[in-house]
């Protein structure tokens, strides 16, 4: 019955697989490098709704019902939701999730909270107690900006080390089964991959105080999980053909890759980066990258899952990072505390 | 292995122990009627710190320590901890936990914080994903309100219906063995209670956006997971020495017994409210009750589990109670919606 490696890390005796998932991005990211692979993509960023927040929880809505219609399932097959966005109190969440009557548990990782509720819901299912959840995540650029930095009025500058929070929601619908029996047109509906393992992050402080700079505070704890993994699993980075972070941007990916090295890990030629992935940064004026709990929820589902099923890679780490501030503690002079959470995701044999 | 009963509830094959717990309160709460029964209570309520959001950090990190020295562990034997607060990016727990270096799950369910981690933990634990667990929530009234409604300095009147934010922090630690060895005076060390099951909410939304009378906002949410678990269970009111919920005050409960009764179950001569019994209405000035994700949890650890040691009580459910508001949700005037989640908790034999 134990399924656990050292303290952090489990390794599934038997997989969970991501049945099925959706996108819904923004105008900025639907233009991006991975627009046209996006499930949906708004005309603008209000999603026909009256203020930031509501159109976020749009965001969310949607993508859980595009999810659901490309698992072929109802609402009523899903046990349980766990989701979560970067709001205060994840209002985002609460007001996108309640007309689907299902059984919610909130979760807050900051930008790494895809990882956190695809974690959890990835135990309820291995550990027998549902057949089906949800994991769905969002964030929304004007929604971020009010919670976090200046009104968008003020027009103020962004240092290069910022990074553009994301416009988007996605959401996974995560099972038992491989397959879920056939589709209109008689064809065998099977798993978009597999998850086979996890390790589970711890905060890191490296006392770092600057919020335009979130890819160096997140990174020691992208490294921390990152090395924690692969002592549990006695396993290397040549052993995944992707090790996948959150939303480093540039700055954190450099601040990544010298940690690993000096922890004796050269993960130079595996690491990418969801938000690297996201933006043209040349072209998008987006800086050092995308952030938020939907940049590495959407490239998963669009991009990373698609992938894996092309048969492009077999096994990767999908490694989302979160820095834990509010404009409470920012103003208090707290430093950037980050935590990272990461899952082992397989293709399907 | 499938240990689901309906969809939103669970019957553990094998319970789960609460090893042991500790409480840490305020001086409001170390007056109040269950005063003699916490583990700390504090000198005042800044705790030593500069900040109130600071104080509520040292409340989590006190009743995290002290739960580990009452269960005669380190942190070193934590696989995982469940912790969240009120705050705004759930800053109480970023702050208050960091030190401890143990993987962290952040969660959110507003007052009903509490239910949602130990339904979490337990999961983790009675799926065979880690040994022990903690799960941990904290409240601040001056935080809460600097969080969710005016500067303490405006002095503003508050209905009688408006519920008095606890301070407090609670921390449990979960396992799946009953007892833990020995003392240091050879005395058997075995768990308060066990955990037997769950019924996981879901979001229910009346309509109402009154944030000074959260005990009717969350009313309905109470009685939509205590009907769910009685017709998951096929069990009834009287099954239970007693039905004991969150927050809901004195407005809520009367609401909640209406509801229950229109529903087909008489409650009212077993229903207990935390946020009743944790201050003396009259004499504290608290109006309805007490509210925050430290009231059901340092109620349930200091005096809802001492009832079932001393053998008063055999079988409760703990249905904590939350209102999933934020300044924002209700200056945009959105509605609060409520959300609970109920735990089957019973004395060890």
């Amino acid at each position: 019955m134990d399924q656990s490696l050292g303290k952090a890390s489990v390794r599934l005796e038997k997989p969970v697989y991501i049945i099925n998932s959706a996108s819904v991005v923004g105008t900025k990211e639907g233009q991006g490098p991975l627009g046209l692979l996006f499930d949906k993509v708004g005309q603008d960023d209000m999603f026909g709704c009256a203020t930031w927040e509501e159109a976020e929880s749009t965001l969310q809505r949607d993508a859980v019902q595009t999810a659901l219609e490309k698992a072929g399932v109802s609402s009523d097959d899903i046990s349980f939701i766990y989701a979560g966005d970067l709001l205060g109190q994840s209002i985002a969440t609460s007001f996108g999730l309640s007309s689907y009557q299902i059984p919610l548990f909130g979760v807050y990782g900051a930008c790494s909270t895809c990882g956190e509720a695809l974690t959890l819901g990835t135990m309820a299912v291995a550990g027998g107690f549902a057949s089906r959840v949800l994991c769905v995540t969002s964030s929304h650029f004007a929604s971020a900006e009010k919670e976090f930095r200046f009104p968008l009025e003020y027009g103020n500058q962004r240092p290069l080390s910022a990074t553009w929070t994301v416009t988007g929601a996605a959401a996974f619908v995560l099972g038992g089964e491989k397959c879920q029996g056939s589709d209109k047109n008689g064809g065998k509906m099977c798993a978009r991959a597999k998850i086979t393992g996890f390790t589970v992050g711890k905060i890191v402080d490296y006392g770092l105080k600057d919020s335009m700079n979130m890819g160096a505070c997140m990174a020691p704890a992208a490294a921390s999980t990152l090395e924690r993994h692969f002592i549990d699993y006695n396993s290397q980075p040549d052993d995944y053909d992707k090790i996948i972070t959150g939303d480093l941007g540039k700055v954190g990916q450099r601040v990544l890759a010298d940690m690993m090295s000096e922890k004796g890990y050269d993960i130079s030629g595996k690491h990418m980066d969801c938000g690297i992935e996201i933006y043209d940064s040349e072209s998008q004026d987006t800086h050092a990258g995308g952030s938020g709990c939907g940049c590495s929820a959407v490239t998963l589902s669009a991009f990373i899952l698609k992938q894996l099923e092309d048969e492009n890679w077999r096994r990767i780490l999908f490694a989302p990072t979160g820095a834990l501030l509010s404009k409470t503690s920012f103003n208090e002079g707290k430093s950037v505390p980050g935590i990272a959470h990461c899952l082992v995701i397989e293709r399907c044999d």
